[in-house]
């Protein structure tokens, strides 16, 4: 399984919105084929280490990361694939989250006299795919909120400038999570401040969707944003509902989605429901610290990435991580489960999982 | 050696102003002897392994984690008992920077014939008093900058309320800082918004000086801080020269110091210095984001201990650490180098030394 899981991994940033997906086939103690989901659209990992079997599958083992499909969707079942090949015994990570699989899969492979054993290295599994979980029940993004900030809580001096916080690894470190992730979301403080491009600069990585959230389209119609949203998919989410004002930037190929307003903002909830119909199944948000509160407080948040670096700036004017209104106490804080602290050149990453059962009105 | 350092940390705490140190004397591979510098005024380590051998030393090797004394202080010199005991080799950790014994014991002992090694494990030996080096090589107490924060970096709600950011674990931690150095430091806003004690509360524990920054003495005669200092030293450092102030603070048992103004602060520098000459070598200083930039600034800080919580408070007007007037740019921040991250209940502790090379004005 350990396996399957390492090769589940080299799908990453390809699959979505399906999940990463690793199976191994072993027969009298020998891995006679492996294979994982490449890419959205493309085989699945059963199919493709059946393909790959050096010798005939009949009454071998396969592991496999996530339950086997049994329905048609972009694919045909890999249980009847599975069948075909004369598998004897299925060994399984995760269950499949998704209401047309759940389950229906292993009563198939039972009824044709296959044994299952499922929850090997679950853990590890589901861990595999946090996003597609979180999205096929949800039909949500999953959203991850992205900071970099001094050691003294600060994501730029009182001036503004925050060129650079971190050190170049854990920036090269943002260019993959930029790979990883369908969309970015920044606010239109953003654009206005720093005119950033928002793409990820990993050669032959995909470009992810960018969300800019702009309540009353301040952002100038030649932004890099706008200007190069022809080539790489960029949505402009605002209240702006005036045709005029939103025509020179559909000209320019950016999609415009008005939306309605809450305290004074882009409905973060509508916004997330309409960007989860277009098949937006992550997002990273590379917000400052007004969209990360009203993103943490309307309760789309689900994990945290905080990139802390070994320094102090000081100022009673600098800028945070968080801001808006915030909580009033203590008791109140958002709490963050899950730590995990790795150390990205000189900086800390600290990622933790933002409690989404804790909704609440600040 | 390993075992000398960690005897020589069972003194933690009651050695100060003096270094802890271990010792342990090995004849034949067989320990025979150990021993650590108590507490101060006390018997050094050496004499103390010395005093518990078991057989006669004669020919036995000694470990010892700093450099042995050759010179009268409070006791007599070390290197005098090491060659009465006739111990044929002295192995040695740290050497001592205290210009009165530097390389001299070693001197000694090599002409009267012991084989001498030195830094073994000296890294190790070191870490055990960066206090102890600091303060003998400047005069100025060793200052460590403690604060809790949220991972937004936030050290209250915006309500001011911050009890409690951390857990349990992590507030009992800071009371075995407050038992470790010989000084806890805050600024008049702590006491005039929490009215704390100050103390440590662990039983036994040596209780800290207590100093006190208050440029305008706007602290209440009647605080916390004033009411005890008959039983724990409590030192009041002001700009506040009128006797008529002063006398209440005084008549309470408080110390008071009027310093020159920095800055419209007292002059923390001066202020050291004073402090120094009082044989305080260490401080925690668990100031408000205002002391602590002044701190900062004018470049006393030599540590600093980060708890991070794993929750976000949000809030553009809740407190962050370090406040003040803050740094303009990146290029221009404090860096802290030697991190150490530990897991301390639910929280995190960021360890990092202050690079005190960089003096600059901001």
């Amino acid at each position: 399984m350990r396996r399957a899981i390492e090769l589940a991994k080299k799908g990453e940033g390809f699959t979505s919105p399906n999940p990463m997906v690793g199976a191994v086939i072993v027969k009298d103690g020998r891995i006679i084929g492996e294979g994982y989901h490449e890419r959205y659209g493309g085989l699945h990992a059963e199919r493709n280490a059946l393909a790959s079997v050096t010798e005939s599958p009949k009454g071998a083992v396969i592991y496999v990361t996530l339950e086997p499909c049994c329905h048609y969707g972009k694919q045909p079942p890999c249980v009847d694939a599975i069948l075909e090949a004369g598998i004897a015994r299925v060994v399984t990570g995760s269950d499949d989250p998704n209401p047309l699989v759940a389950g229906k899969g292993f009563k198939k492979l039972i009824e044709h006299g296959v044994e299952v054993t499922t929850h090997v290295e679950k853990e590890a599994c589901d861990a595999l795919n946090p996003v597609f979980f979180h999205y096929i029940q949800t039909g949500l993004p999953y959203v991850a909120m992205k900071y970099a900030m001094t050691m003294d809580g600060k994501i730029a001096a009182y001036t503004g400038q925050s060129k650079w916080i971190t050190g170049e690894e854990a920036r090269a470190f943002v260019q993959k999570l930029r790979h990883r992730y369908t969309g970015i979301m920044a606010g239109a403080g953003t654009v206005l401040a720093d005119d950033p491009r928002l793409t990820c600069r990993i050669p032959g990585a995909r470009q992810p969707v960018r969300i800019i959230c702009d309540t009353r389209l301040r952002i100038p119609s030649d932004a890099n944003v706008v200007e190069t949203a022809k080539e790489i998919p960029t949505i402009l989410a605002t209240c702006q509902a005036d045709p005029d004002r939103i025509r020179p930037f559909e000209e320019k190929g950016c999609q415009v989605l008005t939306l309605p307003e809450e305290d004074g903002h882009v409905d973060l909830r509508a916004l997330m429901r309409e960007l989860g119909k277009r098949q937006i199944d992550s997002i990273l948000l590379e917000g400052g610290g007004t969209l990360n509160w009203s993103a943490l407080k309307s309760g789309i948040v689900q994990k945290v990435y905080c990139f802390t670096a070994p320094k102090l700036f000081g100022g009673a004017d600098a800028g945070t991580p968080v801001e808006g209104r915030g909580v009033a106490s203590p008791g109140e804080a958002f709490p963050l489960t899950h730590l995990k602290v790795t150390q990205v050149g000189e900086d800390l990453l600290i990622e933790g999982e933002v409690d989404t059962d804790v909704y609440r009105n600040c």
